[in-house]
């Protein structure tokens, strides 16, 4: 029942980067409105903009051995996503760790629980986003796994999917599809650009988007 | 049922000026302690102050089309108060939007609802104080008023009311009241001043307040 | 019912400087895993890291009068400790009374409400961990008490004992076992050190802590 | 500042009793969906579904002084309803206080806020939905005021409106519109008992309302 | 992207009844603490226990056009099980679509989401587990999909799972693994039960599971 | 650290026996509204009414191997109170270890986590206060300390104090002051007696309570 499945398909890095370059909001239309986890997941720093792709652990409530385990499965450019097996929101990571897991190149924490040493992590730079900060330490004492389906957040999670973080949240995107999602959202942002330019030299959406027919045929009254 | 309302009442600019230097905290005593949002609304950006007239917008549950009708609404200086008609936290408002919301002068957003590309709206410079932050994608297909009384934060908040907003959370002014509670809350202001000089030099409150005499009386003992 | 204890025990101010430099995570860790408050009491600022003795507050809901009486009891390196007595997030804790808490050398505040003027706290550098920030005004008609035993955050706070409280969160140490608490707490540092130059040169935790065959007997597969 | 309103419009208790027989659900229906208040105002007792028009209270944090105030304005078949100023989950209402309403007529409560005594309140008959149980006491030290709107639950409510509150929670009805409401609800509830005949005769939903030719245009594929 | 699945595997219905017998604790349990769906999805009844084959529906927020697609689905004795694409609290569901539903042999109705008319749900022995009761009603605007996998309550559900609920919560079962997990919960039934006669008769779970020994390594002193 | 008290003070019984009669809510009024625990610890039951001695546990999270310890240490007329080291929600209690706390004369059990097989409890008249139900399992892995001080609902119990639950909540009440609070609560019921004859007769509170004049001193206007 206890696996560490080691051998997990990543998608290619040129398609992550643009991926990260595109950030959370864009990811998740160019994918249909599919992949966004639940915003009770925050980010511990502001400004961060990462992809990667997923390292996925199972661990126990309170007991964050499985993350040794799982540090040693990472490779350059992934992101740890961890999910207990019911709720809790102790510190199953901190400094040391984080310490650890930059050395394998690892880029970032999605967590749902808690972590602590929060202003270590932000000096150092490592990206973490989670339901707590919490001091509360954990024990070793339970197996779980890594590297297996997870739930996080309220979306599934393979290992290898491509995780994409910033200020708005976390999506995740199936490691098959990163390819295409990555080509949508790049037309996104060519589309939104120029309407950018439009809107901020005044026009109204309601022009731009010729949305005053429709209103007026839904029966919008301006009085 | 679905209505905008074009013409509203607008306080004084100056007087909005004044409101906007005092602050939601003195504003709020100013007012008899009367019209602050709930707490949870919290600002996405830190250090902002800002007082506009609201352009109110009731909104169908993860439907934005009735901002776009707002923005029309907008006159500079205005503040876009969003509550949905049921609860939701999904992202109505982007980057897009504050784009085109900005280029008519609009100061701000405050929603009973959820914001997205908060990285982008910082680096604008458009405040926003909201309930969540989420990428979530919202449509485009029923309608919902514009300058209508709203409930947001579980205050009443009319067309043209004027609206506090910084760090400490949100505060509503009836826009016919706004010229009194401005005098008020520089009165408060003034006074304040006086005493956070005495307090700095290490005066008590229970001496400068003269409460030790009614303090004794309600029974308090030291020990 | 309602007093004010003036003489309270207060550990060694070099003590006190130890456990600040420690830090939260730190001191829970050295002292078995206790004494750390819940995580709804957040930091309203960042990066600070402060350590000081419990001056308590037993306070009515929305009634702030107790504050002054409190400072009063302040001495140089003193944080204060208010918890209501029944749930309430009104703002107890302004400017005017961070101005006075400030000259009476006062640290920093926890407390288990809300407080107002965080744009102004922030600037002065008074330090505060609380469950809400919200205007909301308070009265003083009703007493409490002060520097007897309170529960703030799940954790019982006597007076005196040591409050040691960072971007992490808080925990406190019982004044008796300050000393004994900051030996164990520099022990964990050096021992953390050691680790951290190991497991920054790519070392794994697997082998640093001799995990594997332990993983093995527990039955953990690789696959 | 502290008023009660003596003199209020109430609608006709026949319409009210017909607004009560077609319970929440099909009243917020019939009224265009809106009137709901928020479903954290919990049901005290199962089964209870009453309708009366509203004696507001607006009441300070942990003060049920204006209760008794109130209590002298209920005619016979009125609700109490009571929004205090800032968020309290405090017991201001207990079997006393049902005893005295219940000798004035008075058919419910609903608050924002805490209950206690709720064995006896079932055991009375005495209906109430509530923010929370919770036995902590409240004083009688601050004014409020009775019969001015307030907003309960997210949702405005003056003086006089028609509550209506069972199992499903609580919905608001201006009284000048409770008439035409209550018609709009009888007619819904003829025609959902047309169509209750249908459905338990196991005809489907997508035959009766015509949607299969609508699903197919939107693009919905069977596989 | 909208797509209904028409043909779903079922576990054997003998396999269902026997996982319905042994409830929700000991199924989890007998399937190695696996598929429990978070506690915040609570029944509206008292009382019951079931279990089916889902129906999986995802649906948008405040939409609920799927349930009439699924509900033509619906084999006697499955379970109609809702996720929301957007965290939502409106009423999905109601009487009307609860006579349809039982009229196709649905035996109750799990949903992340609101449910309104629980009276006459309950009345009615149409069971629900919902994250919500509120009356909000919902549109028919936009497509989801049924028996598609869905993650609801924090758990993946594919359709055709089987769904065992009762007063403790909920808890699916994957389709092939349900004769398997039927027995081992048999087989934990049987041994509980000659466990629970030894300790009605006075005998400690110190003694039965001989723990005293291991208490003893571990460190456990009396006092 | 991890130590099992053996020998605690209970109150006398006839004492608890009188504090079990006035309830919760008379008990604390009788206390100086003190000693309340937080009203998020529920009744899975309705209309219990009971009182007993706390035989108290601190438990690690997720891990309910101390509850059969403490099982041992019960004697007829005890109350269970459980309350984790860090916060967890897992089902430490079901129908097993019930029937074992039977068997020993224990009244009931107050947990700051969750519970399962809510309905066997039901069904045997154990009486079960928790934070959630929910059917997750534990493990028994690590030590916990029985009948030392913990806080739980936010209230400070000792080992022996007298523990008073019903319908509205918990109150704690310390040993050494049982009989005294017994007193205060058997004054409080008859003077509340003679009151609710007055009251359910028709006399206003205002009048009872001679409030009156106080009211128009501090400024009510009746318009």
């Amino acid at each position: 029942m206890a696996v560490v499945v080691q051998n997990i398909f990543r998608a290619d890095p040129a398609v992550i980067e643009r991926l990260a370059g595109a950030g959370v909001a864009t990811v998740h239309e160019a994918q249909g409105r599919t992949g966004l986890l639940q915003s009770h997941l925050r980010p511990i720093q502001q400004g961060a903009r990462i992809a990667g792709s997923a390292v996925t652990i199972s661990a126990p409530p309170g007991d964050n051995w499985m993350l040794h385990v799982a540090i040693e499965q990472v490779r350059p450019g992934d992101i740890l996503v961890l999910s207990p097996t019911s709720p809790c929101e102790d510190g199953y990571f901190g400094d040391l760790l984080a310490t650890s897991a930059q050395a394998r190149g690892c880029r970032g924490l999605v967590i749902e629980a808690g972590v602590r040493d929060v202003a270590d992590l932000r000096a150092m730079g490592f990206y973490v986003w989670s339901k707590a900060v919490f001091a509360q330490g954990t024990v070793k004492e339970t197996l779980g796994s890594v590297n297996v389906p997870i739930v996080c957040g309220g979306a599934r999670i393979e290992a290898g999917d491509v995780i994409v973080a910033d200020d708005d949240g976390i999506c995740v995107v199936p490691s098959a599809k990163a390819a295409e999602v990555a080509d949508k959202a790049d037309a996104r942002i060519a589309l939104e650009e120029a309407k950018r330019v439009r809107l901020a030299a005044g026009e109204l959406g309601l022009d731009i988007y010729d949305m005053r027919e429709r209103l007026a045929e839904k029966g919008l009254k301006y009085v």
